[in-house]
């Protein structure tokens, strides 16, 4: 164990006892603060994300990874926001959940609490920084944050400015954690801090959340992998249809709940395949189509197995064709991730089978998966999608970022 | 991997597509048709526990582990009665929990639905067989049971009845499991099931628990470790504090949350250690104190930092005499499993603090710890106690076995 991670980890678990009495105001008042000195150190932000961007050149990184890297005033004054917009939501933690006396004359109170402190795991996005620390502390935890090598240097700054804020303030200092030692290594020492870490939420591609799931024996919300499918059914409306599929695919590729896998009914496909494809290869879609009508269809490709099972979060793909909703039930349990699932049908009865069968987070009838997501949902920022069934499933709001504490009260009860 | 283990979990991950569309009625029949089942059978599991009972005592099995192992008709009725009292508790599945309209018209459901697929791993009480079985099925979930070989031949014959009884009913047999491989490799199998058990529930000693939670890749729901602390405050009624104290650990001490450690303000013990203590040493407890106390009560020992981590599950207390709340509550900090602890006292302030500042699933004022339980909470049977924060916390009732689904309807929305 490198002495960063335990010593950090440590330092977080002592202000979590400090961060379980701050109030709302005072955790509110901390995050505007914040919001303020990230604007106010826009420069010195930009300076750091430079040394970042020249180090991702030199390093051959992709420009649309370079983009998502790149920090200038405006993304900064976008990141204050965010932390103001936070303050706006409730505070779940002390809310009371339940309220009971017993025949003993036992009182019993179930309320939120924090988690206590919140391991996150993430790539190369130094917006993530700030959001997942803005959301910890709302909700009274501390939060010990890994991000990617490529951002260390605006992370390094980000994290600096927002500690150095909270010195005016009632919220510790050591309530925000940065692990600077980019190795792999300081990834697998977090996975193993039980006792230390409450909660580990890893945040990135499947490589990275695959090695966290794989290893932690600390507990793990599991983010974001999205094997998303929409079924057009043979009594679809071909404009819906049609709109539904391509802003699944199209409006943006790169997140979880945009659709991999367009599963048709092969009477709508005979009839409508063309209009359905249309739009997508002139946006420059690639498809991969079963045989024939990968024949049929100019440019594409043969899908295979190991498609269907690729979460692409690019301009690809898969198509499937069924003869019943039987059918497409069978393929979506085989590939699904269980993250967004969508059936497009003028059939209510099959929509209700559909929207009962599938075992997902979210599942769709005749609205696009890309609103699975929790400013679509009202929920203000999220933490992360949960594609897990324990503890949270689906947008994560501030609630999936606390427990729950039973306070007893009585006068002498002793069990018989 | 063993073609068992894995054959057995795809089976309940098929039934579980069954499992998801039954109603309430048709469970609770199944439950009722069950227990009248273990009834008529009690002479074949009798036969078969006889089978386990010989084996034990030919390996040198303690007289109470032999106690905790053996079925007698009593004893099977009432387990009978387990499943008829789950009959009457109210079914969560199907639940509405969030229901709404966004301004784009979409409209958002949230429901409680199955987790699914339930692996148990658990030790030698044959009881707990039926009391998970008929929790999981409550709510709509299957089981895949993985029982202590000390039960083996116990558990065989019961889920051979159970099986068979659901055979004459909606719900198919196979939702019900039993791993009959009782090396330790079976549950290392189960282990890395990920994709075909939805969660883990561990329920046993230490050793078995860590097993599970340090190697599992299936989330897990971990359960039962309890090192629980009774804080004498210097304003605590003697009477009070003797009674809670004594029932907190003599009542029944093999259980979780039964206390270990008894933490007593110095100017409390100075004036009345021997009347809080008295009655514990006339009922066989050994005690551990610090020095000088140790000299001063006959028939103690020193205690340890190692006796102060240490579960016991029997008749043997630590002590540990505290100047002030705040060291009582540094103590606790260190040496808690989070599970359950108390203060007895008469300052309602101090009181307060211990309740806000201690971090724990239960947390008692002038109670005794031995009431985290979910019969005690009136929630009806439980599946266990859960000591992590994540999913649920404290005596686990039928909601910690499900999870969530959002439902989303709308005419064509799509995302802008």
């Amino acid at each position: 164990m490198s002495n960063e991670v335990v010593m950090k980890a440590t330092l977080a678990q002592k202000a979590a006892r400090i961060m379980n009495n701050v109030t709302t105001e005072q955790k509110n008042e901390a995050l505007l603060v914040m919001a303020d000195a990230l604007v106010a150190a826009s420069a010195a932000i930009i300076e750091a994300n430079k040394l970042d961007l020249k180090r991702g050149q030199e390093q051959g990184t992709s420009s649309s990874m370079l983009d998502r890297l790149a920090l200038d005033e405006k993304r900064i004054e976008a990141i204050a926001n965010g932390l103001r917009e936070i303050v706006q939501l409730p505070d779940p933690v002390g809310e009371l959940l339940e309220q009971f006396e017993r025949p003993n004359g036992i009182h019993i109170r179930k309320l939120r609490v924090p988690l206590g402190v919140i391991g996150m795991i993430y790539e190369a996005r130094p917006n993530v920084t700030v959001d997942a620390t803005g959301l910890c502390l709302k909700t009274s935890n501390c939060v010990v944050l890994r991000g990617g090598s490529a951002a260390l240097e605006s992370n390094r700054q980000i994290v600096a400015v927002l500690r150095s804020a909270l010195e005016n303030t009632a919220l510790p200092a050591d309530a925000i954690q940065l692990i600077e030692n980019s190795d792999r290594s300081s990834v697998n020492e977090m996975l193993k801090l039980k006792g230390l870490l409450d909660v580990i939420i890893p945040r990135g591609g499947a490589a990275l959340i695959n090695n966290v799931v794989e290893n932690s024996i600390v507990p793990v919300i599991e983010t974001g992998a999205g094997v998303c499918h929409t079924y057009i059914d043979k009594d679809a409306d071909v404009q819906m249809a049609s709109e539904i599929a391509f802003n699944a695919k199209v409006q943006r590729p790169s997140v979880c709940n945009a659709m991999e896998t367009l599963i048709i009914h092969r009477d709508f496909a005979s009839l409508h395949l063309e209009q359905l494809i249309q739009k997508m290869i002139e946006a420059g879609v690639e498809l991969r189509l079963p045989s024939p009508y990968d024949q049929q269809v100019k440019g594409s490709k043969l899908v295979t197995e190991q498609d269907y099972a690729t979460e692409y979060n690019d301009y690809i793909l898969n198509i499937a064709i069924v003869d019943s909703l039987d059918e497409a039930l069978v393929h979506i349990n085989r590939y699904s991730t269980k993250h967004s699932e969508c059936i497009v049908t003028n059939n209510k009865a099959l929509a209700e089978r559909f929207i009962q069968e599938i075992d997902a987070a979210a599942v769709y009838h005749n609205v696009s998966t890309r609103f699975t997501d929790g400013f679509e949902f009202g929920y203000g920022a999220e933490i992360g999608i949960s594609t897990q069934k324990l503890h949270a499933r689906g947008p994560m709001g501030l609630p999936a970022l606390t427990s729950t504490k039973y306070q007893i009260t009585g006068n002498g009860q002793i069990r018989q």
